[in-house]
């Protein structure tokens, strides 16, 4: 698992072996079953996620108790509610096993712990935060600028294996389109 | 309007006078017009900007040549083309002064410059990134929970001074409706 984490960290920042282990000292390895939550709302929100195995939901659920998908992550990915996890604050969102999950934990104080000893891992986490906001305005402009079957397509396009991995569902709730819509796209 | 830098940093980071002469001397001071075009798309896309006055719209245009208002900018907001910035390639985005503006420009080699130089400016960087993508998580969430009435609604209550300072039509742009549709809102 801790391999899975180095090659990840090694694309943006090369690490010598003393750097690496003074930074995977810094996370807990967790494992979840399909179906688990590993954040509730309401829940303090003790971690950041790296997921090494398998593939979560965040979600937001409205008033009215309807589901929307806020993202999927899979392997590589880091997930959180990170407001919550940034501000210290209860989770608004609720983070939820799809599959068998394996994820590597660090805390907010572990987090600040790693920027203050490791330079590195200051640009590391910078330059994933920096690629995660362009991901979050790509998915904006997908959201003003395209109908529910070019996001579809769009979807397919750069995530081919979502497809193989999650309901047809939850790729609607994702979407925000229904079941039967969904249908209609992908025939 | 290097004394709106320093306050606007040192809410994150406390700065000596000597580290705040090392930040300064990376940006240049740059004025624009109503109207005139800081990045336009296919440009090279030179600067990060933190706005010390004016305003701003960050704009996509579609193939059938609508705009679609990705972000709008003002006071102590940074803005740029952030996915050719950081990536240095062709803007694909247009940045334009909705007034007369006044901004501090970051060059990319500068902006490396001061995280290498200065650890506290990495994480001043970090900070802002982080929160960055939280705002466009709830823009996301607004995006597929909301119908255009609430988001209409949402934005009022979070940006009243967007109403006093920017057109009718291009609020109705960024929220993706039309014209007439945010005048019933707005009655």
């Amino acid at each position: 698992m801790q391999d899975k984490l180095r090659e990840h960290i090694e694309k943006v920042i090369l690490l010598s072996d003393e750097e690496f282990a003074f930074i995977s000292a810094h996370f807990t390895v967790k494992k979840f079953k399909k179906h688990q939550f590993i954040i509730q709302k309401g829940d303090a929100v003790k971690y950041s996620y790296f997921v090494v195995s398998g593939l979560l939901k965040l979600v937001h659920t409205d008033d009215s108790g309807k589901e929307h998908i806020i993202s999927f992550a899979m392997e590589d990915w880091w997930e959180s509610d990170y407001y919550a996890f940034y501000t210290q604050t209860e989770a608004t969102l609720s983070l939820e096993c799809l599959e068998d999950t394996e994820v590597l934990g660090l805390t907010f104080e572990n987090y600040r712990k790693l920027c203050d000893g490791l330079q590195k891992m200051e640009r590391f986490f910078l330059e994933k935060s920096n690629f995660g906001f362009l991901g979050a305005q790509r998915r904006i402009l997908s959201l003003i600028t395209s109908n529910a079957k070019e996001r579809y397509e769009q979807l397919l396009k750069r995530y081919p294996s979502l497809f193989q991995r999650v309901p047809k569902s939850l790729i609607a709730a994702y979407l925000g389109v229904s079941r039967e819509t969904l249908s209609r796209f992908s025939r």
